[in-house]
Parts: C-alpha cells; structure tokens; sequence
C-alpha cells in the first residue's frame, strides 16, 4: 500500500444513489399503503428479502454462509486469509407497521459498502463481511434481537427454534420452510470488529441538527409492573378524607417515575407506558390501578441507583398513604458500552468527511449489543425525521443515509487495513 | 286528638323483627348466590317483587294506583280527604350485582309504618302513601330515576318509553308485559311531602359511628372526559427533554381534580373513575391519554366554582406544557336542598327516641331528588357495612334499620298530624 493509495482510499464516497435505490426497491418486499414496510421474520416477505439481499451480494462477488438460526454472512475475501472479519450487518424483518429504514439500512449500507471497494478495486486487509440478523424485531416471535442473540450465545438455539407465533408455528418450522436453516452453529465464526448503521429512533440528532451520532453505548434497561391497592368506592356518597383512592396515589408515583429519571442525568429515562385502572368506572373510585415502569440509563450501577431511589418513593408514599404499593421486576437488560476504538474509528471518519456528528447513546436494542460481547463493536446513527421509527412514516434524507454509509465505509476500511 | 293521644303516638315503634323478615322475604326474588339480588327493572323478577309488594300493601289494608310509567302508589286513607298525601317510598328494582337493602329498605320501611300504623289503630289526618318509583337503578334501561323523573316531568313520558335494554326490547314493552301500566298520567296526583329512608350507600355514619344520617341535601354533579394529546415516541431513544408525555401532564391534572375538590370544602368531591391510555405499550411514551372527571358539591354555584377551577388549572398546564388539553362536558345534575321543614321533622323524631343523628349530605341521586322538585322532601339515612353498596356484599344491621324506620313513623306522622 503506498501513500498515494491510502489518500486514494481516504478520497472514497460511497454511491448515494444506488444505495437509496436499493433501500427503495428492498421496501417495495411488504410495502403498505401509508409508505411503510410489513415483513415479519420468517415471513414469505422475509424469505424474498433475503433472497434479494443474497443474490445483490453474489451479484458484488460475496460468498454466503447461513447457521443454524438463519443468520446470513456475505463475505468479501481480504487479502489475510488469517484475519477474522470486520462486519457490519443488521436485520431486515420489520415491525407490523414499521418503516423502510429500521435494520434494512444497515444491511444494504454494509452492501454499498462493498459496492463501493469493488468499483474502485480497493482491497482490505481483513475480509469485509455484511451480516443479515434473524428476527431482531421479536413482533413474531419473541425475544427480539433472536438471531444475533444466539450468536453471542446469549439465548440457547433450542429455546429461539421453539419460539411460536399466534398461530403456534415455530422458528425452527418456519426457517426450514423458507429454506434458511444453515450448517453454522451459530457463534462459531470469528468477529474481527463489528459496525452498525442504524437510524436513531429518536429526536436527538435533529435536535441537535448534527448528521452523525457516534454512538457511546446501549443503555440498560429494567421494567417492572407496579400496583396500588387502595378501596373500590362510590365517587358519590364517600367523601374525600375516607377515601383510599388506588389512582390518587398511582399518580403521584407516575410523576415520581420521571422525576427519577430527571434526578439521574443526563440519561436516566423513566416512563410509564401502560396503565390499568380497577374497575375503570367513571363514578366509581379506583381499588386498584396497575401500571408499568420503564427505567433506562447509561450503566448498571445507575440503572441501580434509580431502582432503589423509585423503591424508596414508593416505600415513603406507601407509609404517608396506608396504602400497600407492590413493585414487580418484570426484566432487565445490561447497559452496554461499545468499544473505545470502534467508537475512535467513526468520530475520526466523520471528523475527516466533515461531518457534524456527537456522542449519543441507544436507548433502544440493537443486534449490535449482542455483538459487543463477542469484539469490539461501534454504531452509526444518522437522524429520522421528527425520531419517528416502528412506524409507517418513519423517514430518512438521502443525504443522511449516504453520510451514514460513508462513515461506515471508513470506520471498517481504518479496522479491516487496506 | 287528647294529650294522652298525643303522648301514645310519640310511644310508638315499628316493629323491627316484622320489617326484617319482609326485607328478607322480598330479597328472595332474584336472590344470588353471593347473598345479593339482581332483579332488574321490568323484568319478570321485578313483577314478583311489586305483587308481592301490592299483596302485602292490599292486606294491610292499603288501595293501590299505578300511573302511565309504572310507578305504584300504595293508599292508607286519612280522616281529611281533602289533603294531599304524605308520601314515602322509594324502588325495588336492583343492580344486576346489587344487595338486599337499596331501595327496598325504604319501600318496606314505609309498608312497616303502615302495618304499625293499623296495629296501634292510629288514623293519620293526612292519607299516607307507600311509592314504588319505576327503574331508579338504570342498570337496564337509562335514564336512571325514571319512574320518579316522569312523575316529575323532568322525563317526558315518550322518551322514558322509547328507552332500550341490550337486546331492543322498550320500557313501554316491558310495562305492558309485566302487567304495571297504569291509567294514571304521571304527575297528576297531588304530594303533601316525601319521605324516603334509605342506606347510606357511604361511609360517613359508620365513621361517626351515628344511627341516623339526616339528609339536608343531594350534591350536584359535573361530569367531564378530558383528553391530554402529546406524542407518541419510544420510551427508549427519546431523551427526558424532548418527550411530550401525555400521562405526565394526565397525572398532574388528575391530581388537580382531587385538589379541586379539597379546595371547595367540605362537601367538595373529585374522581377520576375511568383512565385510557393510547397505545398502553410498556415502552411507548404515551400519545394520547383520556379521562372521566367527576366534581360533585352541595351548591350549584359551588360546582360552577369546581368547574371554573379546575378548567383553570388545566388551561395553565397547557400553556405550561404545550400540550393540548380538552376538558368536554359529559353530563350535569343540579345540586338539590331538601325541604327545611322535612329535615326539622326527621331531626325531631331521632332526636325524641334517642337515636344519634348528624346531618349529612346524599352523594348519588335518589328518586327523592325529583320528589324534592314538587313537595317538601326529606331523606333519612342509615348505614351500611363499610359503606358498601351495589354490590352483593351490601349489608345493614336489624337496629339500623328499625331505627330509621322509626324516625320515618314519626317524621311522617309529624306531617300527616294524627
């Protein structure tokens, strides 16, 4: 490699053009009228999209492998047979009514991406790989994030394979039917690096007016379901000192949830999506109201912080009211924070390209989590429009997507060597 | 009438374990196995009740006349035939999961006063008359308070015969089926003064541990749904500042309506029965949030206070928030003072037997809150097991109910002059 040919190679832009086109023409597979895309996992509409993303890989020169799960590896040769690949990748099922960029952005990136060195002859070091994620989204089949999970041997292969939809199919029925049952046991494939481009899901980057979110880490997540009990009474006849009104006292831990997270910046989160009210009768005072809890942050001694501060509100408002308040861990997830070099090799591209870009964190799941366990892993997040996503509407700008494409074109050329 | 006359009068009891038993006995038809009753308005269930009712009434002598809507009014003749009468009553029709007590008690309480009556030979210079109002509950046909809102032509007659149970079938059906369409037309059959005994349906007089509540008036009630709009974003990549949470702002104002009603002492009463929340995902920063609001007080300037009030409130979160709230009437009931003659009779006859007694105001309507419209009216309460009431749990003790039907003797004798 001469200094002339890595300038040549820091001059590299990727084809805004054909990768739009491929976004495009890959969302026409389940398109619904309002704009959106319907491919659930394992679908008739997943296998075509797989298909497509096949045949464009071998159309680039790549050689497939799928495991045991459906995973797809489409692999370009580096020139160090020794080396383990630098992958990118992300899914392309989608939610029921979900968008044209959520995951298929990620894959066809990581395409574009290959387009992009085979049309200038460039050659890595390192194979380049473009992974295709199973059934990340879970709205089939739960969990989500199913594929790369078991990748990173975090969920066992018999437990995704006996994973039913509504109509008691299962994974494993359903990637036999569409012929996606490969030979790899999944996780024994080496991981050099891993990348993800992804929209952001959320309204920061426009926020910020920033094209580029480097992103720092996953946040943790734990969910619980709260109830208060209080006494089921007519509104009427009992007047305001004898009641024991469960909602009365649900709302002011409702406000609590976010005062929580507001008390544990920058990235506490907390919200209560679901509520149910007993008996939800308009003149009848509630006996009882259930609801959910939603706490999010940036690593597990604060994600445990806000635990046991939510735990004491409750326990003080428990003791002030006579009411008995019941917190139910329902699940948790680790926070994860990606790899300081991956998270170099991005900001160092953007900065080159002249980018606008900042540090951001996910506070959704991403394949790319379960790969950080695996090697060191970063992510790319480019804005949607108002941070719209699982959503018909949910939008990109051409130009957004072509930056997010050539800052992952760079970050994987500086790991993968050319 | 001598002076010993006079002081053997002020002597008389009903007879306590007489009424019981007929409380009992017609608490057979529809009996649940939970101990409650369901006998729904015009059902064939609610005709064994009122010819039982009707038998009774006829061996006590009594003349029976029923009007266009079904309402029965059961006769002891005065001396002075010139006089209205001096009316009781109340319903016996019963929530589909409803108790022993409601309604019923007052309907027997006055047939017990009757049989006392007749047993001690007393001739009353006014007639006494036992109403049974049609449908008060309207659990199966709406309007509530029928029976007694067309005999106060705050109904019209048509309307409350046009009325619908779930499978189509009319009020004026029902009527003609059950056999209780009268020639009478409603209204025209002249009221001395009404009285009506009935469970508190609340907790006040068990928590002042009092046998007799004197109803100085029913509360006026403000019904409202209120909708707060935010939008709808993932609970994960959203950031605390950026979110535009329905629930908060939802759960601010309903704390607001039990403020409000702390604010409008000491009658003043707030709830919120009835929450919505859209979509109601665990991880779905709520969208849309709607919600019953209930503000009830003695006065209708004072709901009109509760009102202005809390739409103030409201405007400020709005503007405080930025989110659109919409505050949408659903239905209102004028507050109704009761007769200060009436209340003065009732107050005399505990106070004379001993009984404890404090004035208390009616939450929910009665059908005594028409009658009010028309003649001096008072309510006498007494209570009920831990308040509870439309639910077959609903209980009173034997000495609660002989002592408010005492008091009803004597009120009315007071009324009626013997």
């Amino acid at each position: 490699m001469t200094p002339q040919g890595a300038s040549n190679h820091l001059a590299l832009r990727i084809d805004g053009a054909r990768l739009w086109q491929s976004l495009m023409e890959l969302a026409r597979i389940g398109a619904t009228p309002k704009g959106g895309v319907c491919r659930l996992a394992l679908s008739d509409l997943d296998r075509q999209a797989r298909d497509l993303a096949v045949r464009w890989a071998q159309d680039a020169g790549m050689t497939i492998q799928v495991d045991q799960i459906g995973n797809i590896f489409m692999r370009r040769a580096g020139r160090n047979r020794q080396l383990p690949p630098v992958m990118t990748g992300s899914h392309i099922d989608t939610q029921p009514t979900g968008g044209k960029f959520d995951g298929n952005y990620g894959v066809l990136a990581g395409l574009e991406v290959v387009r992009t060195l085979n049309d200038q002859g460039v050659q890595t070091e390192a194979p380049i790989e473009v992974a295709i994620w199973t059934n990340e989204e879970g709205s089939r089949f739960v969990p989500v994030m199913m594929g790369s999970g078991v990748f990173a041997r975090a969920i066992p292969l018999e437990q995704a394979y006996a994973a039913t939809d509504v109509n008691a199919v299962t994974v494993k029925d359903e990637l036999a039917r569409i012929g996606y049952i490969g030979a790899e046991v999944p996780g024994e494939h080496p991981v050099g690096a891993y990348f993800e481009a992804h929209i952001e899901q959320g309204p920061v980057l426009e926020d910020h007016d920033q094209v580029i979110g480097v992103v720092t880490g996953v946040l943790g997540i734990r969910w619980y379901n709260c109830t208060v009990t209080g006494m089921e009474a007519h509104a009427g006849p009992t007047p305001m000192v004898l009641r024991k009104d469960a909602l009365q006292v649900a709302t002011r831990l409702m406000q609590e949830v976010v005062a929580c997270a507001h008390r544990h910046p920058p990235h506490g989160r907390g919200t209560v999506g679901m509520v149910q009210v007993h008996p939800n009768s308009r003149n009848v005072i509630p006996g009882r109201v259930t609801f959910s809890i939603d706490l999010r942050n940036a690593s597990d001694a604060l994600c445990l912080a806000m635990d046991a501060d939510i735990r004491a509100v409750a326990e003080r408002l428990s003791v002030q009211t006579g009411l008995p308040i019941h917190i139910e861990p329902v699940s948790e997830y680790n926070a994860q924070a990606f790899d300081a070099g991956c998270i170099e090799a991005i900001t160092g591209a953007a900065t080159r390209m002249g980018y606008s870009h900042m540090p951001v964190v996910s506070g959704a799941g991403h394949d790319a989590v379960y790969m950080a366990r695996l090697a060191p892993t970063g992510m790319i997040f480019i804005p949607c429009k108002d941070g719209i996503s699982h959503n018909e509407t949910e939008d990109a700008t051409p130009e957004h997507v072509t930056a997010g494409a050539n800052v992952l074109l760079h970050a994987m050329l500086a790991r993968a060597g050319c």
